[in-house]
């Protein structure tokens, strides 16, 4: 699997709002052995439909696999592919770190500049909010290692294609 | 499953980066008749580790159980229960609407009230990015309505504990 072609890709996959679709989906990646980086599911504007965003990885082979595998489920209703250049992809990290006196300041200046928000202040700890691009998210992990991480949590990406059709229309433009 | 006592409740869930994984835990959820409203999946600052923050529902029995099948799973390392007072939730949504004209102002100074971010302008569509607890970004779906909703992506919350421990410290705190 440590192929020089490897490459991230993700998939916006919208889906019936049927029972089980996510073990199905979760399954065709573990089954098949494809590796999942990120997984966010939610319910959209319609509540026929629920959407997940899968970040994952692998040679081209593989990614069409999963592609042409997550269009087979009955439950698929859309699989789109978002390439690098043609999306908005963002995700949410909220992050628990050690501060107390002049940490604190020193975190809450950071946050500025990552124009990130202070959600929960105690004498020893910080929460902060962060969005971004994944990489703006562990560019601030990486400065707050420094104080202390207790804890975090992430919501994985989410992506929309940045046309004014939906995803699935931009879609069909590039066939 | 519409007892009077159903309750929502939110599940962080710390599991080994193993093979499958969250293939299993969807499968719990399938396998037995749970309910998954949201999930988020993705790394933690311990490689080791990844955290699953799962938003379900039903009445307590129910909950109690989901509780304890999770922590049967080998793979999963803790899983804690986050009661309403004690934890700060925040998900993220990407919504593309229509935009042109008038409309695109007022939809900017919508966004603008909502502490929301403008990611993307097109002559006709505008994507915004809107952070916050589930309500929030419900009513903002509501108001986008009747300029026209193309698409939307949501991450699912994520949560962490108030307290200044990780979020496992804080459920041995509750004992």
């Amino acid at each position: 699997m440590e192929e020089k072609q490897e490459q991230s890709s993700t998939f916006s996959v919208l889906v019936e709002n049927r029972f089980g679709v996510l073990a199905r989906v979760a399954g065709l990646f573990s089954g098949r052995g494809y590796n999942i980086d990120s997984l966010a599911v939610s319910p959209t504007n319609d509540t026929r439909f629920s959407r997940m965003t899968i970040v994952t990885h692998g040679d081209e082979a593989i990614l069409e696999q999963i592609e042409k595998q997550l269009n087979k489920l009955v439950e698929v209703v859309q699989v789109t592919t978002l390439s690098k250049n043609d999306f908005v992809a963002r995700e949410l990290m909220l992050i628990k770190v050690k501060a107390t006196g002049h940490d604190r300041n020193e975190i809450i200046q950071l946050a500025d500049v990552f124009k990130a928000n202070v959600v929960n202040v105690l004498p020893d700890s910080l929460i902060v909010q962060v969005t971004g691009a994944q990489e703006k998210l562990e560019a601030f992990t990486e400065l707050m290692k420094t104080f202390g991480i207790i804890e975090l949590a992430r919501t994985g990406r989410v992506a929309l294609a940045r046309n004014s059709g939906t995803t699935e229309d931009w879609k069909a433009e590039q066939k």
